[in-house]
């Protein structure tokens, strides 16, 4: 495998200002297509510490992905370093960027300063890949072997996550041009409901049994739950993808419904899927979760197409009035109850009409009810096949709690709909 | 200023499946502090990556502060190559941790196996700050001058976020105890509704005049404003704090109610403080924001004492039958408009009893509706003092434009209650 440092470069990071995504979003897509990243270094605007900084990468890693420092302002010297670090001259025009440069800013209805225009200027030695979705291009810089001890390419990418982001399989690209890439054949299951201990132990022998040469990763995340991959390095596409399908076939037999997507997704834009296939409707009704699980669906393009709407009652008032749940079997049961849930998915199905519903009434903390621990939340989900409820238990903060709740009621939304087979 | 560099280990982090959010905060911190971060570092768990680039920081800077690597499984190696560049040749056990390990293992109702007894043995040559929030100790590594060409003190925290955010002011405590810090006196400003480059010209003469040794930072952040931070190093606490104070009362003459918070803060937290004061109760209806509004305010712990809950309207029938959006209003004015953004305030206001109500009916994409382009948003704000509206746009992806929306309706609110000085 080829080595890669990713390298971000500005004092915006370096302040603690602004998290850093652009290194974990370019390490995972290098990984996938055969690259190893070995080292992220963030740095701040400052000529000596770039300057140094990369030529020590360069020596180090024979691919070096620097990110940001390429802006139009004046602190923004990135660009600078990289003419004196690839012994470039002169600053050249690149006529590609330069036209983007105007339609970016006349579509803003905004004039072309001189600081725009510096922006499709490139060193001399610099090859541009042009910048679709900003005004500073990608610059590439082959360095040959003499001077780093081996042939090195550096590749600067503009800061924002959006460009950097999207111009990568640009640059990745470029890469395979340059560079013999094992190929590697991915696969991945998205799997929700059970602990990553768990789950290890119930596929043990089926991954002891797995072919030496396909690799299988565990990639655990708290609101989409464990994404499981399996890859194989080399060899030919096809053929290979077979081999992966057969274990996959296994392993589906193994964990049922635990699956909820054959590639990588998330729960809500798996039931969002569901729903459309079967042409049927949604709504929700959200105490604990406070709008949570409405702003997961909607956050999905396209989610009005099934998605009618929420209330959120968070005061036992609304949870009356306006889901109709019933004086007394709030009296009788408590507001966190299996029967509340169920009422309250019962009350926003019969408010908005629409064919299916899912509900939360919980604990998201920090202070508890005095009855249930704090972390507890019981989930309804109301549909044709009739009301169905469960209750389960988190021990996070309040935040957490609140993600929690609504991943694990999207989850229990999605076996509803897969289970009771009305799609 | 004394210089640091903040190092995390972890192949999850280099293979980007976590995106490192400790070195933001920890430089956040240690620059508050008056400690700068000149280097971000992330390395894999891997012994000789570990042990030479822990060197080299321990050359370039002389505090280093390592995040990860100190977990009770096989891969977690940090602490044996921590053993190792300390000149360790054993390692001793911490009965203060010891006790720590017992205390949270039983609290979760586990049995203490060996690994989980190993957390507390550390290299003879590290001093412990005891880690109350984890099994794994905080350790501290002091280097003679002789070592690295100048005394340099390594910080070892644990990788989970809450234990190392947690640990670090134990660790400042720690490097105030045995470097001489200068004093910095900070204070906060939060803005909202303006841009950067306005705010900049607004406050340009002001600033202009700001003693030199007053120092102004712009820190933008899309859902929070601006924060404004003013900063003296060094001097006599309170003698300083009456210099800022003498500064930020011209300022808020500049600025006023651009400024909704004295301290950082965030628009959810400041509506909610208002409302508490008040003893007033809030409600909300919200299209195109689908439940984020609501998320954001019930994210702040004892919401329920003054928000009474939502109306998601995703379907226009919500809107008609639950909200009561008379049809000819949606009819003759488009959902998208100030007269179905202020139906809709009024409506859940109506429905839920609440003192004051928040709506938005918007686009926030990727189609438009054939009227409005994408990005757009009418918000209404409904109340004892009648019934506001205001439209924004915004050009930013779904995502991003939700969320904008919500911090701007939120802020619109905000803005209403404070004029209206119902409070």
């Amino acid at each position: 495998m080829i080595n890669a440092s990713v390298c971000t470069i500005g004092d915006e990071i370096l302040i603690g200002q602004v998290i850093d995504t652009n290194s974990a979003g370019i390490s995972r897509s290098l990984g996938e297509a055969g690259i190893r990243v070995r080292r992220m270094l963030s740095i701040g605007d400052d000529r000596d510490e770039i300057f140094n900084n990369l030529r020590n990468e360069l020596k180090l890693n024979p691919i070096v992905i620097t990110t940001g420092g390429l802006g139009p302002t004046k602190d923004d010297i990135t660009k600078a370093v990289l003419a004196e670090l690839s012994h470039s001259s002169k600053y050249v025009e690149n006529a590609a960027q330069m036209e983007i440069v105007y339609r970016i800013l006349h579509s803003r209805g905004l004039e072309v300063l001189p600081n725009n225009k510096a922006q499709a200027l490139v060193p001399e030695n610099a090859e541009v890949i042009p910048n679709t979705l900003g005004t500073a291009p990608v610059m590439v810089f082959r360095f040959k072997e003499e001077e780093y001890g081996h042939p090195a390419t550096l590749y600067a990418l503009p800061g924002v996550p959006f460009e950097a982001m999207g111009m990568l399989p640009a640059v990745l690209d470029d890469i395979r041009a340059h560079n013999e890439l094992c190929d590697i054949h991915h696969r991945n299951l998205m799997v929700y409901g059970i602990a990553e201990s768990a789950l290890s132990q119930k596929i043990a022998s089926w991954e002891d049994a797995l072919p030496k040469d396909i690799h299988l990763a565990y990639l655990p995340n708290p609101l989409t739950g464990i994404r499981l991959r399996l890859s194989i390095y080399g060899g030919h596409k096809e053929e290979e993808m077979l081999r992966i399908e057969s274990e996959v076939a296994k392993l589906k037999g193994i964990l049922g419904n635990l699956i909820y997507s054959d590639d990588d997704d998330s729960l809500e834009n798996t039931v969002g899927r569901l729903l459309k296939q079967s042409g049927k409707t949604l709504s929700a009704a959200e105490s604990c979760t406070g709008g949570e699980i409405s702003h997961l669906i909607t956050s999905i393009p396209g989610s009005s197409a099934y998605y009618l709407g929420s209330v959120t009652s968070y005061a036992v008032e609304v949870k009356e009035k306006v889901l109709g749940v019933p004086a007394e079997t709030i009296e009788k049961y408590g507001v966190v109850s299996s029967e509340v849930a169920a009422a309250m998915a019962d009350g926003v199905r019969c408010l908005t009409g629409s064919d299916y519903s899912v509900a939360t009434t919980g604990l998201a903390g920090p202070g508890d009810d005095g009855k249930n621990p704090v972390g507890t939340v019981w989930i309804a989900v109301s549909g044709p096949a009739g009301t169905r409820t469960v209750c389960r238990n988190y021990k996070n903060d309040r935040k957490r709690n609140i993600e929690r709740f609504a991943a694990s009621a999207l989850d229990f939304l999605r076996l509803y709909l897969t289970e009771t087979k009305m799609l």
